[in-house]
């Protein structure tokens, strides 16, 4: 039997919601191992959901059940779905907060969230958070097969999180997290861009800043120093040792960063 | 036996208080499983706690052990009491913090916290959370009757935390809590407008905001634009579709929300 | 068999970080229960994080495994250690984060993290959280011995986090946690004041203010007074009935507390 069931929402940590989810699912699965990734997604911000689901989501056991609800379209007639790859079965609203799972892991089938003998007998139209998701993913905890849950469907939502872009002479990303020490991580890969430059001749480029190298811990530049390193996704991330790249250099999500052959920089400079 | 015990406190989640309270916990029950509802409780606001709980308690299975710990009095000659419900046990401090549960639930017996081999051995002054309510939650978790708790009491303490009020031409509530979305709930329930109106002819009012009509999703308006609905607890809400009431219309907690019969305002208009 | 694991980190809760901690130990251990104490600890602040663990930590069963990530070093050569004592093994980087530990329990052995099979298969050099101290804290969880982890040294880093001095006519500390209600709190305990002025005849200076007494309990002034009692760890803390010390008097961490004779004071001024 599965037995863990994460959460990832933007429904704070102040008010019952997140509490009242759990209680559906411990109603249904007396032992369920229920954790939290976060309920601190800045609200209706669905591509910060998938991004924190990305970073934690994978390192769960086999057969983990992952609820998320990011869901501006509450009570609209957008889908709810479940999405079961070879590792997971996710839970929540078909708008583009699965995308990532869709590109990283192998897809068995996506369905469609219809039998209602599955949901909490009221639905309430503001909060599906408790009524359906939650309630759902208690039964596939339980072992109910995604087949009963509805029909499969072919086109879900799916929407470019990430950005990283290959053009000619460059590999160009964005800041898509400012993590709370305020590093700038992007999803530019380390294969990437030892694919792209193998001899390692290559700068980097955010706002007004520039790299040529890429460091491999925080402390390798003194304190309040700026830093390029692959971090903990291993993928290209700006930082400042001891400090705040938020801060200090003032980069937020969105920044582009881009990483250009150095050679052909300083020629044409 | 029982084995979901919850918590409910002001203590934040910065200091090791809360985790302390689980320690004792799980040293009496090593098979607990503890639930937090919230810790972001305003500090010494017991209605807020309150209603953390009302949202979020009914949910959980029944023989759940709910702890509440919102306690200005601690240390002082308010009583602990232990709340015996038919589907929960409660237990917190007396100072009105369960008042809903006396309305909303039916009520076995009330008893203090009086037998002082259930409280951890050295009781702080100051932290009655962790020696006393978490230690008694534990025992009761593991099948200690209220009877050997404390004596029975009658007249615990109550406090009127929503305020709907029924007059003559109108329904008054006022807002109970701003949510972290900002939305502006009220406790004026459907089944109240319901009855009062049913030919649905009414008008609510919230300061200097008018709505003829109730939504039943939050993207039913354009967004950006202001609604009234009813939310999670089925009772009438103030929203911004895509944003927050609380920054856009600047309601607060305490604020009047009135429903008047329709025509007879615009009557008298 | 071990069942309890504790978190204590400066990862905050926006980001997956702690999600992927916890999945990673129950990837190892499905059965663990793990707590959090918090992730709230100031980023790369050891001190803090040291006393929020000293806090919780010794209220959880014997056995308990605590990891306590607070790593401003990571990536350097600075040592992980699994710190064995009477009642519990701590699991962290040696950077002074498990000071208190040795001035408090017994300690057994301290072992250096060396072997890289009871690490995760890739280590980041930013997130040993993650890839080494959730992962061998999970094998201690298991039963892993001490002596399978690394050598043991003697020689760990300790720091003085809490500043309590005994002088010939005072006890001076300073104030080492200013809590969620704005209290502040010293590690001057009530033993050492006890033992000092046995006739309690002292007088207590923090910034311009005095006070001569110490009260048992924060509802034993007005609500808004200031008053000195001895907090849930029975040591020396300010506080405001029913306010905040931070916010009324403008205390802060590191600000001395001064435990004088209350004659010997008042003749010299």
């Amino acid at each position: 039997m599965r037995r863990i069931l994460t959460l990832t929402t933007d429904f704070g940590i102040s008010d019952g919601y997140v509490a009242a989810m759990k209680g559906v699912v411990f109603t249904s699965v007396p032992g369920a191992q229920i954790v939290d990734i976060t309920h601190q997604v800045p609200p209706q911000d669905v591509a910060a959901g998938a991004f924190a689901m990305y970073c934690a989501c994978p390192f769960f056991p086999e057969g983990s059940v992952h609820v998320g609800v990011v869901d501006p379209g509450v009570g609209s007639d957008r889908r709810g779905i479940v999405v079961e790859t070879e590792q997971f079965v996710y839970v929540g609203p078909d708008n583009g907060l699965f995308s990532p799972v869709y590109e990283r892991e192998v897809v068995r089938r996506i369905v469609a969230i219809e039998n209602a003998a599955l949901m909490r007998s009221q639905v309430s139209s503001t909060f599906h958070g408790r009524d359906v998701f939650a309630q759902v993913g208690a039964h596939l905890l339980k072992g109910v097969s995604c087949e009963e849950v509805g029909t499969k469907i072919g086109d879900p939502v799916t929407c470019d999180l990430w950005g990283v872009e290959e053009r000619d002479d460059a590999l160009v990303g964005r800041v898509v997290c400012v993590d709370h020490f305020g590093n700038a991580i992007s999803m530019i890969a380390r294969s990437q861009i030892d694919a792209k430059y193998p001899d390692r001749n290559f700068e980097i480029i955010i706002g007004e800043i520039r790299f040529d190298r890429i460091c491999q811990t925080y402390s390798q530049v003194e304190k309040g120093k700026t830093l390029a390193l692959y971090g903990s996704l291993d993928t290209l991330e700006i930082a400042v040792c001891g400090g705040s790249a938020s801060r200090t250099l003032g980069v937020k999500r969105g920044d582009e960063i881009c990483v250009y052959r150095g050679q052909g920089r300083r020629d044409s400079s």
